[in-house]
């Protein structure tokens, strides 16, 4: 056995975009990107998987291994290589490439940036932590920053001179956001400027050694607000103070005590950030006083489609190793041989509970990565197209809770499997895989553990507009329904119809339940709910994708690739997809077993 | 929140071994056992969480940090507190308490070692490594060794002094242990005695300090021999040569090259044995030749029971580490008053979906606790009592599988759970459970991968006698679903009993397959095939345990350890028992797409 090397299957980021998506006409008729056509995108994506092959996947390993370090002044060392990567990335354009061109941005449409994130993560998804959470920063600092501020901090940020964080949690405030202990003092005689003090846990690149200057976005409670979330502002914290000539002043009272230990995702610090215990931390407020959480659950919408994008990657490079290494790894004869010591040996990807692994992962991988690059999509059509805005934005809202909890379940669950495919060899440092499960696994836990992520799927996203968004999922799914029974795939669109309508059926249980005033006992079936719309809805993707395939076939010939989709399809509906009925039958069936209260309580 | 402190529910362990198997009037009737009773018992079990608390709990974590070294000359050294550690199981009669008394053990019942190793592995899991394997090839030794060593080396390793490992894998030869290529050659004037030559991999404890001197068990091959695991043959190899009276002689050839860096069991030595590359390697044939394989797999049957406890243990630890996490920690308040920031916060064991993973973890952790202890109560009559030797060793050789491969999944899956219910906090060091995770990994992978189980219950297991494995373990089911129907438990019985029956119809429609010559289509379903049968026999073990848990409250009184025994039964019956109808319904829609062989094909 060779080592096992990095790569993405471009052709399958091709098909989707181009065949299935077909971006390239979709958004030729939106002005900002009428510039871009399919040669553009082509060149970008070729580029991007050069920089994840060649820059970002050697230094994966060996920021693991190295992790970060600590000095006595609080600042941290990031492992070697990620400092030239970082440069790299930076003067590339590829902190974030949909960056508006009015910040100095490359402007390409979301769905592309959904595409590069997708490489940069499964090539080393610690490193991609650093560009990920700056943009995202970014993003909202040119939204609701100081006006005198916004358009100059934002550009050094998505041109990765400077860097950002979002700071959220705190020792006590983890999924309980409203408990942010954070105090905000204004500072008298300069409107806008504040004192912070306080601790926040749990920062993602906290501090490091990667640009000039760092921006925490930090949430603080400023004197006489209310408790809870509603009584959060969001500040902007530079590490060093920022002239207005944007030369830098003194060090900020922002200081890194701690990188935790932790499991995986070594090369990103995860910090602990004291705020004006050493110094004074100055402070500016982003948006207005009290508009915090608003504009934090904005950021946190990209950082949850990241995080889901994260389970994504995760998932296909650990199909991608796992592939590699079955096709020249030899064990066992074939099964008509297997008594015959003499009989040649197999490579695994021939024997069939090693397939059955391999297609569970490829099929995570690829309708996974459908559903994120159509969210993508959406958010470019949504944008730009008024008569399209509400539906697509409100669709997003319905699928970010999904793609976060359900595509990063899958995702662990992939890298879980991909050691499994390498038997032994899986659980030692000598391959990469062991990595992957310990770096995936992070993707359950932050910007709101998947737990939470299903109570907002339940509790606030089916009750916006009424209810909308789920009927409205339901109409584009049977129309998407009748469409594969009339293009040749009759049996698997009945299947997935059904799906749909259990998902709306148990839905309407649920809010009756609700209604009725069980809180807990409809709580208790956030999860398995969520899990059940994730089943139904990546099993709608393996359609949509089969049908593009087919089309693909027809237009321009036979491929592996392209009769891959329509396999996909099959192997879905017939072995992933009545997961979505069981869950419903025990929704329905609403055991509450667990509530009673003499369980767990203790001597 | 306080740290995480481990111990184990012994009111539990009493619980399965007294009212649910009755152990004590069970056992008192055979004579070797006839001096033991309930006190003795408990007296051992208390004993043994006493040092699994004190002595081994204290090392597992640091034993992780640090590791295990290796020396120029081949030493391992193992982690600060293992020797002290070892010291006190040596001498307190611990490395196997069911070690027979003819070679100074113990002698206690095989149930009883079951809940001793369930103890120390959910304290330890690393450490208990090197006794489990010791007492594993001490038994084998014992059984099978040289007429004029056996009796004095077992004593040997059973009592400590020295310790036994188990070397089947080569670097090409893991799965496919008929790969074998180690080279035995038979010393000239010596019979029994051989020299050899090759290189293991993959070996646990395959050096350390713990012990004076280590017996390796080593499969290799001697001129002549046909090619498969029928032309292998297992020999015993010291450490140090062993002189007549028992005095060392010199270094033997078998030395550690490398210790392997993995995900978990970092205290555990996993290493590389180059045998008679600096020495000669000198070798004793344990048992005859080209017996080795047959020799080999009655080590391998305890080794999987093991690994089935690991398992095990990782659950019951990762679901006490949990339970102990979401009674202290506060997030959050009640559903009722979620909008009102000044609500109390609630420890998060009342949130329903924190509830609903505990009692996930519960009622896996309890199940298989049931189905281990059961499984060596079985071993204990068997031996004893010839009138039911043949069908309980049947049944030991049917389960084996489901526990060594169903009991690992959810023995890592409860672990997975843990870290969701610790959170963000369940991602860094200075909790107990991402080691859990990690070390917990392992069990799918070694002694025998998952998959390997599968094709063993399916193709080997099921086989036995006829098919007569199956027929009794469903003929002793539908009894026990019938007292279950007459005994208050009308609804769970009957769901237990379709269960069942449906096991049976799968079983023949894939043994049909099979005899069609359809080879890879059955051995596709191995998998789901082992995971249908596990589901199903964990229920009936949740309905033994909450019938003998109605008799001992009718006897005894009501307690909430008892409740809690109904209330698994019930969950267990309305949100886990569906997932084997599921895998039925799957197995027999027969889902071939993954063996089209344009898949997987490369360029």
């Amino acid at each position: 056995m060779g080592a096992l090397t990095y790569d993405i299957d471009l052709e399958d980021l091709h098909f989707i975009l181009f065949d299935q998506l077909d971006v390239d006409q979709e958004l030729k008729v939106i002005p900002r990107y009428a510039e871009f056509d399919q040669a553009v995108y082509e060149a970008t994506l070729a580029e991007a998987r050069r920089i994840a092959v060649e820059v970002l996947a050697p230094i994966n390993r060996s920021g693991d291994q190295q992790g970060c370090r600590l000095d006595a002044d609080g600042n941290v060392v990031t492992p070697d290589g990620y400092k030239e990567a970082w440069k790299t990335v930076a003067e590339g354009g590829w902190v974030s490439v949909s960056a508006p061109p009015e910040a100095g941005g490359p402007g390409l449409p979301a769905v592309m940036s959904m595409a590069v994130i997708e490489m940069f993560i499964g090539a080393a998804m610690a490193f991609e932590m650093y560009p990920g959470l700056t943009a995202a920063a970014a993003r909202v600092i040119f939204g609701h920053g100081p006006a005198n501020k916004r358009d100059a901090w934002a550009r050094r940020m998505f041109s990765g001179t400077w860097a950002g964080t979002m700071c959220l949690t705190e020792a006590g405030a983890g999924s309980d956001v409203g408990e942010n202990r954070c105090r905000a003092l204004p500072v008298a005689g300069e409107p806008g400027a504040y004192t912070l003090e306080g601790e926040k846990i749990f920062i993602s690149g906290g501090d490091h050694d990667l640009t000039e200057n760092i921006v925490h976005l930090v949430l603080a409670r400023t004197p006489g607000s209310p408790a809870g979330t509603k009584g959060l502002s969001l500040f902007m914290v530079p590490k060093f103070l920022v002239n207005d000539d944007l030369s830098f002043g003194a060090r900020n009272g922002a200081r890194v005590t701690k990188i935790e230990e932790k499991l995986g995702i070594h090369g990103s610090a995860t910090c602990v950030l004291e705020l004006g215990a050493r110094e004074p931390c100055r402070a500016w407020l982003v948006g207005e006083e009290r508009q915090g959480i608003r504009l934090m659950f904005e950021m946190m919408n990209e950082a949850r489609i990241g995080v889901g994008a994260q389970g994504i990657a995760m998932a296909g490079t650990a199909y991608h190793y796992a592939l590699q290494y079955a096709r020249e790894r030899l064990q066992g004869s074939s099964a008509a041989r297997f008594r015959d010591p003499e009989a040649p040996r197999a490579p695994i990807v021939s024997h069939p509970d090693v397939r059955r692994m391999l297609m569970t992962m490829k099929v995570y991988a690829e309708t996974s990565r459908s559903m994120l690059y159509r969210l993508g999509h959406r958010l470019d059509v949504a944008f730009n197209d008024p008569s399209k805005r509400d539906r697509y934005l409100g669709r997003v809202d319905l699928l970010v809770p999904i793609l976060k909890a359900h595509c990063t379940d899958l995702g662990f669950e992939a890298c879980v499997t991909a050691v499994q495919v390498l038997g032994g060899y899986g659980y030692i440092g000598e391959y990469p895989v062991e990595q992957l499960l310990r770096d995936a696994k992070i993707t359950s836990l932050y910007e709101g553990t998947n737990g939470i992520q299903a109570i907002d799927l339940l509790a606030r996203k089916l009750r916006m507009n009424n209810g909308a968004l789920l009927v409205e999922w339901m109409q584009d799914a049977s129309a998407e329904c009748a469409r594969g029974k009339s293009e040749g795939f009759a049996a698997e669109s009945e299947a997935l119809e059904k799906a749909v309508n259990v998902c709306g059926q148990t839905a309407m249980q649920l809010g009756a339940l609700g209604a009725k005033g069980s809180l807990d006992a409809t709580l208790l079936q956030a999860y398995p709910f969520l899990q059940m719309m994730g089943w139904t809805h990546l099993g709608l993707e393996a359609l949509n994708q089969a049908l593009a395939a087919r089309k693909a076939i027809a237009e321009q010939g036979e491929s592996p690739h392209r009769k891959g989709k329509v396999a996909n399809l099959r192997f879905y509906v017939a072995n992933l997809l009545p997961q979505a009925i069981g869950l419903a039958k025990r929704i329905q069936a609403g055991d509450e077993t667990c509530l009673d209260p003499t369980l767990f309580a203790g001597d």
